[in-house]
């Protein structure tokens, strides 16, 4: 239920009506964009609403942006009715029905790292944004909103927005309220740093500005947050996770690493959730996630103490993560940074606070180029998302994958990748259940 | 003559010794670091004796680092003789031993990107530095070097350095104290932000920080400086040229852009060189360079006005900038900066700065790979060298080429690359002779 408590100028109310009202107001040729990021902390009604009007009557063609990959009810619902025309950047393996539009080309889709999205629509390089959508906790007096469990690239889209669409989830806990930290860089050429020197600097307001003027419609939205489920950790997975924290321990002698460690960015999958679950049952005690999406993992490591401070853009979609945040909102708040997707994934800030990137490759090949999106070169699988911004911009660049696949056929590890997502001159060690290979100060032929 | 103004502490005076006498401290097995970047500003003369008593000799074996590729004396001379073994972070196409030795497997080479390759260095990722030998203007009464010409990554291997040879190039002028900003990044987890808001930005002091005590020798060295030269600007450059001027005009009609630009870098070479050459006879006022290597055509534009400041790693091998600098020294410090590396090609200050890259690629495919180091995939002809830090990180990243080679034989654009080191997600415009491909936005089948 809608109350004051999530809507703070009585103006507001006027505003309120149901999704499929709401969805009227996207219309054919707009470019609309997406707050939210991943499944969790996405509108999730009017998209739903206007899938279903696209099925009945006839179908706006829209261009669709978003920060990075988000819910299944935005993306692939509304690519299984061929409302979506254009997208970027970033898209989900998963997501059947928008994977086969992108390889047929019935979707024109372009790749940004996470980190450019915003700044290109900021600097003005893909258009006017017609329609936001964007899903909020509360609306404030001023008309600025709230998020809820994620950021995307919201805050820069909701400044370009002509129109705005608000869905405010009233299961989310109003103890979100003081997780985020908005804040837009300026542009060039008068711009300062962004001025983050610690994992869990806060460095701007608890709300995206929209003010009340642009808001056309608010609409009520109840959704169950999905819970994404991560396999147990096999016995492959283990054996990466233990040859990764041989490695830190080494470097740790080797006075390359410091005894704590240094801000963790992990990568999203069963893999990743496995090195992880490996790296919290260490003796590595306080540790910091510099990250664009927190893993489900990392909740219970807050709990007992093991993690120090988290930054992402995007909270696991978990509901015990909103549960303790309920209890003991202080607590929470001060564990972990909400960021917008730019920030989260700042070349600036992950160079600056020298980031451990852990990422997963598809295919590595003897020359060091790795391939994380396309199998077989043309077949789009999945997005480079933030993969670029880390492994580029890390202080030490990790792959970890296993080194065959399809039980044991096909190896992952082959003279030439059929599609370059990072270059040989972007990371430094990869790790599969065979051992570490550290490529520091290697040449091509020694890497082979 | 090495007198009192370029050895400011009388001590310095017991070290001086000939190059032959210098080059027997370098030893078997040694990691020795050169100074400097590009063919200026680099040691000539210590070189030169190790080749040639290599050649009458026993050969020591030793690895080479430097910041970027450095002189045909240091790289080429060597490699000529067997003398290195390994090598990193570049080279250079018309270096026919060095680029041999490496195809051939016969040195180990790792190319880096130059922003990385000083903090692989100081994280101590590459080993320890054995001896680095620097050329300078002049040594302060403690020991520190005032650099020449240019800088490289010779601030981090002088921290690094155990033992530290100084060439005195007596030809280079005095007034080039006060030209260079020396800088180095803190270390993570504790590193504040790279305090450069504006091009012309002095953030650091005007000496390398050496010390008495790790000096072991000093060379006097008087070499004549190369002189590089270009071909004049053909009728295809003049049209990529004319292109690329049109399509900053409409940037700037679109908003996109300022009217006077911002700060633009560009790669070295005769196409990059006709660009810049067309980009000054326009009616551009007060460019502005964040660049690595200033090209000659510049310093006739700082001379009449048309550029008001250059920020680079190295100038350009042309007598009439240490010409110009000694009648006009206070002009000519207050127009260029002369920077580290590390920090002329830093993802942080390009980003904030919102640099525009201008660089040269041998092919493109049509899925926006681009290839900038090697022929056929296998044969390396160039270094990535600092293209990577200017596509990733520019607010524009153009790359321009024309779009055939061997006259007209063969295309540029191809359906597959065969190396790449630039992904397509990386940068955003092309421009041949035949126009202007503005890729933002555009899916892989419409850059097709």
């Amino acid at each position: 239920m809608i109350d004051k408590t999530r809507l703070r100028n009585g103006r507001l109310f006027d505003l309120i009506m149901s999704g499929d009202e709401a969805a009227k107001m996207i219309t054919n040729g707009m470019t609309v964009a997406c707050g939210g990021f991943t499944s969790t902390g996405c509108p999730k009604v009017v998209p739903l609403a206007l899938a279903r009007a696209a099925e009945n009557a006839s179908c706006p063609k829209i261009t669709l942006l978003s920060g990075g990959s988000v819910g299944p009810e935005v993306e692939d619902e509304l690519a299984r009715v061929g409302v979506i025309v254009r997208r970027a950047p970033g898209t989900r393996a998963a997501y059947r029905h928008m994977i086969e539009a992108i390889n047929s080309g019935d979707i024109a889709y372009y790749d940004y790292h996470f980190s450019h999205m915003a700044q290109m629509v900021d600097y003005g390089f893909l258009g006017p944004i017609d329609m936001l959508i964007i899903e909020a906790t509360a609306i404030t007096p001023d008309g600025h909103v709230i998020p809820t469990t994620s950021i995307g690239a919201a805050p820069i889209y909701a400044r370009h927005a002509k129109k705005v669409i608000i869905e405010v989830n009233t299961t989310q806990p109003l103890e979100l309220e003081g997780i985020h930290d908005i804040y837009i860089p300026e542009r060039p050429p008068r711009r300062n740093p962004i001025p983050i020197y610690r994992t869990g600097d806060r460095i701007g307001t608890s709300h995206i500005e929209v003010g009340m003027e642009r808001i056309n419609a608010i609409v009520e939205s109840e959704p169950v947050e999905p819970l994404s489920k991560f396999a147990e950790p096999n016995e492959e997975s283990k054996r990466i996770a233990k040859h990764l924290i041989d490695f830190f321990r080494s470097e740790i002698r080797a006075g390359r690493l410091p005894q704590k460690l240094l801000p963790l960015q992990s990568g999203v999958g069963n893999i990743s959730n496995a090195v992880l679950t490996g790296l919290v049952n260490s003796d590595f005690k306080r540790l910091e996630f510099f990250t664009e999406l927190m893993q489900p993992a990392v909740t219970d490591l807050i709990e007992d103490g093991k993690v120090k401070v988290v930054s992402c853009s995007a909270l696991p979609p978990d509901p015990r993560v909103t549960e303790r945040l309920r209890k003991d909102p202080e607590r929470y708040r001060d564990s972990i940074v909400l960021r917008p997707l730019d920030i989260s994934n700042h070349p600036e800030v992950i160079r600056r606070l020298g980031v451990i990137a852990l990422n997963a490759a598809l295919e590595v090949d003897i020359y060091g180029h790795a391939n994380c999106t396309h199998i077989m070169g043309t077949r789009m699988v999945n997005t480079i998302g933030g993969s670029g911004d880390f492994m580029r911009n890390g202080y030490l660049s990790i792959f970890t994958m296993p080194s065959t696949t399809k039980n044991d056929a096909i190896s992952r590890i082959v003279s030439m990748v059929s599609h370059v997502d990072h270059t040989e001159h972007d990371w430094h060690v990869l790790i599969t259940e065979q051992g570490v290979a550290d490529l520091r100060g290697l040449s091509h032929r020694e890497r082979a």
